[in-house]
């Protein structure tokens, strides 16, 4: 039965293409509100091209853009899966460095390989239908999906998600599954798919530390009056050891390290980290000492300053030891890191470093736990089988430094894991001109969805 | 003689307070070029005033506001002396906390002490004319001054000074005295008048230390990645020791201590470092451990930061690593220190904490050296000598934290030094609002000056 829907598959990538592109045309930017009816046109053609498919789909309102909801319950056994995607899309501009218009998907081939090329072929519409196109591969040659799908498409991905979360809450009941399916990661290279399996978890704050109750002339204070600059960069300097360690106490409890089978998994994916680094100019791994880059951006905790102001900062001089200074500085969360505790522990040091004429006011930026999907449990296990199969590789099971908050949302408002399985490029330029989509991407996502709905089954 | 003029002086005050506040009503903002005649007007008062007492005055051009020049050149012997002041005021605003019109000058009385009440009152049109009144005194009753007198007297002090030092060295022969005075300082209180003897001088440096080639995201780069805010943070960190003590390589050479003298005399001024702290919010010297607030602000060399400010600090939070982060660092240079040693020291110690593939780029704003008045010259002791006459009591030898440029320029464009001694009060709320005069200040003031020409002479 597989092999008969991958050969439809195949044979039907054409006119897959071709829904792809009449998708594509839609222009859902969802930050302009002068696109807002594009956005609802763009939900009205999924929930109309879901329904045509069998689904009990429907376009249901927000505060915001309106969100896609489809469920097809017709396969008698096997886990209840979610999927997630979004159809709306980046601005264009700049409008001028498109070859080609961002709305009107064009097929080409650079150095032999085929790709769509448009706004939103690949995040995330080319993405979102490589789910569609499984199923209804699916459908058309066994008459029903392997196991129960549910699907949930938003029009607020690129606007922030606002209302994504109070509809999870809302709607708990309807949509929770056993596992959601996130389509909107990256492939780890155009021959090795990935899955990722750790996000790292994030918390923020802000500290003002205020010495004296106006801003001071440096030459007349300067020498006797504490300066706030020169304590917010103690403060700065004091947070990693000179082996680049976070000394916070307790930061490292809840660390942990990744399983044995993972890190062999890592070191089998041969990272480059000179060319990692030196895309964007470096050469030299900043983080803690005797760990890899890898490390340090998927299975490492950091701390980091994103913001440091304090005293003139404009053009020229002026003399001045000003009454405050701030720094943003943020945190990223691994393993069983707590958010509360970790800010507790952070506001503790920052208070053991306050001259005795100083004080501090402290001001939280979010505060979530770093999320993981265990690499030995059933949904990968089932992914992992059908990439393998797929793609001939053994796909990388990677960690993602930054955050994805969908699958936070999935966790905190439905209790669900999320299968972070996708297939973009690096080179796909998403939220740049020119983003594309290779048709690679496109045929062999079908091809994995269709083999992953299969293997949950089993 | 001098008791004659003492008495004249006495006798004449209030028409001395009519000839200041027929000047205080000249409303010559020199900042605000709308009011570029009425600068022009004091200049010409001044003037006339001079010539009356038979001065060779003139009114010359500058490309910015006139500088009013008078010589006395009568006195047959003596040193002769350049008097410097300025007669343009700071603007007014907030004109609304003005009890009375800033340029409609009015004599009052507050807890016993009369006062004159207007913009430029004490900076620098009572305090300048305590010299001009004392000069009429010693014309109108000897016939001529004790020694040679010239005068300088400019219109661009409240907007940055812009044409003087041009002016100096164009005219340097005909300006070029034994030595300056300078009368834009204040008493150490109501009853102790004080000669400063000391300016800091001051190196100014603005570093930028730039690592990857664009803005990071701290999710993706985060802990791989060199965050320049660390590195600035390090760096600013690092330029004191535990101690307070400025750790760069050769800083403290050529600084010394006060002669013993100096040292009892400040310390028989019984500074009240707790009151001077608390007058701005703060309770704890920051200085050099083992030295007093009197000798961080006046005696020993500093460094601070000034401004700093590197990634995102606007509302909110952007987790970003920075490509660039910078910092305004200010050198207050005392005795021998040599700025371009200290500039350069500087760059080494920031360049030696550079991680390998970030690089700094340096903007140097201004350096001066230290200036010292010989605490025990000619000068000095006539102007110890006639203060303790006039006052009853020691005057201070005080330092200044701060810089006053014209002091430099004297040095700088005629090799002169500067006597500085001025009579203002803490509490004349110059720049401010309800601008004042002691009475006791002008009439103190006046009588001091013709005791110092006097004293000069000997």
């Amino acid at each position: 039965m597989l092999d008969d829907v991958l050969k439809t598959i195949d044979d039907d990538l054409p006119s897959s293409l071709e829904r792809l592109s009449n998708l594509l045309r839609i222009e859902s930017i969802s930050t302009d509100p002068a696109y807002a009816a594009d956005v609802g046109a763009a939900a009205e053609w999924l929930a109309t091209d879901l329904a045509g498919l069998g689904f009990d789909a429907s376009v249901r309102p927000t505060p915001g853009h309106p969100i896609v909801v489809a469920h097809d319950r017709r396969a008698a056994s096997g886990p209840h899966v979610l999927f997630y995607g979004h159809y709306d899309v980046q601005p264009v501009d700049p409008l001028v460095e498109w070859a080609t218009p961002p709305f009107e998907p064009q097929l080409v081939t650079v150095d032999g390989r085929d790709r769509i090329v448009a706004r939103g072929a690949s995040d995330d519409k080319g993405q979102l239908m490589t789910f569609v196109e499984a199923c209804r591969a699916w459908l058309k040659v066994a008459g029903r999906l392997p196991v129960p799908v549910s699907m949930i498409l938003e029009g607020e991905e690129e606007s922030g998600s606002g209302s994504l979360k109070p509809f999870l809450v809302a709607n708990a009941d309807e949509l929770r599954a056993s596992v959601a399916l996130v389509c909107d990661t990256a492939m780890w290279s155009p021959t090795r798919p990935a899955i990722t399996i750790m996000l790292r978890g994030m918390v923020g704050e802000e500290f003002t530390v205020i010495a004296a109750d106006r801003d001071l002339h440096s030459g007349l204070f300067g020498g006797a009056a504490r300066n706030p600059n020169h304590v917010v960069a103690d403060i700065v300097a004091g947070l990693h050891d000179v082996d680049g360690r976070v000394t916070l106490d307790g930061f490292y409890d809840g660390v942990g390290e990744p399983a044995e089978a993972i890190r062999a998994i890592w070191e089998s994916l041969r990272f480059d980290q000179s060319a990692f680094l030196g895309s964007v100019g470096l050469s030299a791994p900043a983080g803690e000492a005797g760990r890899s880059v890898l490390e340090h951006i998927w299975s490492r905790p950091t701390a980091e300053v994103n913001g440091m102001i304090g005293g003139y900062t404009g053009d020229g001089f002026k003399t001045v030891i000003p009454a405050k200074a701030s720094a943003k500085v943020s945190f990223r969360l691994v393993g069983d890191q707590n958010p509360e505790r970790v800010r507790e522990s952070f506001r503790a040091y920052v208070r053991s470093w306050l001259p005795s004429d100083c004080r501090v006011e402290f001001s939280p930026h979010g505060g979530s736990p770093a999320l993981r999907l265990p690499h030995d449990g059933a949904a990968v296990a089932a992914a992992r089988k059908a990439l393998r199969d797929e793609w001939g590789v053994e796909p990388a099971l990677v960690g993602s430094g930054g955050s994805i908050p969908v699958v936070g949302m999935f966790k905190q408002a439905l209790g669900m894991d999320s299968l972070m399985v996708g297939f973009a490029l690096d080179d796909d330029r998403i939220h740049s001109p020119n983003e594309k989509y290779d048709v690679a991407s496109f045929r062999g996502g079908i091809r994995s969805w269709a083999r992953i709905l299969a293997s949950l089954a089993e």
